[in-house]
């Protein structure tokens, strides 16, 4: 006895697990550079269009405008323990990355000094939760002795203040802030540069 | 021949251009307080009501919202100025002024690090100016071989630094992460108080 099939047995060669995989990294690649051009109110159209897919999949994959930015986020927050995690990560090359993302992405500053911006009120918990991640992945190879490694609170101090000095309209002027600012703290930071496997 | 006498010659004593300066004093310091309290969305006839006058008269000095919250700023430069004008005055005494405001008023540590903060944007120019006025009040007592002295943009680049840093529900908590940030930067500061002529 044969069945009808399911509507998705039939389904074009692009619309599997892997293709899902492929199109949420898409939106997710596409709403980064959106943001960074325009900022975080692009309406969704312009993302999913930037990102080859339907405005369908793009709901499918993220509910809300939230959803898609925090997303965003969590793709700066796991470079970062991506370079952590290689043999022979150290500190100053995992600053490196950190001021990479600093000077791509203004929301990913905000993150990391979520709980400070002056604002009166407590960060959003996703801000937190991402900024204690960064935490963790730089704290793994803080040494002994380094300039940040004297108090508890340090680490995330400096990266905080580094983050409330990046400024500017580009990204070298951001870079360049972040730079100066590494610098007055005494931190060394390894070559500016996204992680690549 | 006798004129008839203007109105205001018959004014109350409350009402004379004394009063008017004490009535603008009241109605920017009734704002401080209220902002740091409840935030910037406070209704403006709770301002009014808690500085004693009338809806009228905080009009009449203050046309909008934004006005008022200019002037609340203003105040707290106006100090650091005074400060930086004492005979005898050092920059140690001055980041100690600069240090209460930034725990006192989240607003202005927004003005303080207003071209950073993550923003896409150019600050507001009123921002640009009040930070100006900052600079120009630290600089007159920054010495050579200062910490913040070597390089023309690390004075305003550390007040950036340390406004970024400022977090915490309580002025109690704000002033605490203000001076962990000029600890981390290897500067002094002097006792942290407003400025008392």
């Amino acid at each position: 006895m044969t069945q009808r099939p399911f509507p998705d047995a039939r389904r074009p060669a692009n619309a599997g697990p892997k293709a899902a995989a492929r199109n949420r990294a898409a939106l997710v690649s596409a709403a980064r550079e959106i943001y960074t051009e325009s900022g975080l109110e692009t309406p969704l159209s312009a993302i999913a269009r930037r990102a080859g897919v339907g405005q369908g999949v793009l709901y499918r994959h993220f509910p809300d405008r939230a959803a898609l930015a925090v997303a965003v986020l969590e793709e700066n927050v796991r470079q970062i323990e991506r370079a952590a995690a290689v043999p022979g990560a150290d500190i100053a090359g995992l600053l490196g990355v950190l001021t990479w993302h600093q000077a791509e992405s203004t929301a990913f500053v905000g993150v990391l000094h979520a709980d400070g911006g002056g604002s009166h009120f407590d960060p959003p918990a996703y801000a937190l939760t991402l900024s204690q991640r960064v935490e963790q992945a730089l704290r793994k190879h803080l040494p002994d002795g380094h300039r940040l490694a004297a108090r508890p609170d340090d680490l995330m101090l400096a990266v905080g203040m580094v983050s409330g000095a990046v400024a500017g309209r580009t990204r070298e002027q951001r870079e360049s802030r972040a730079l100066a600012a590494w610098r007055l703290l005494g931190v060394e930071v390894g070559p500016v540069r996204p992680f690549e496997e």
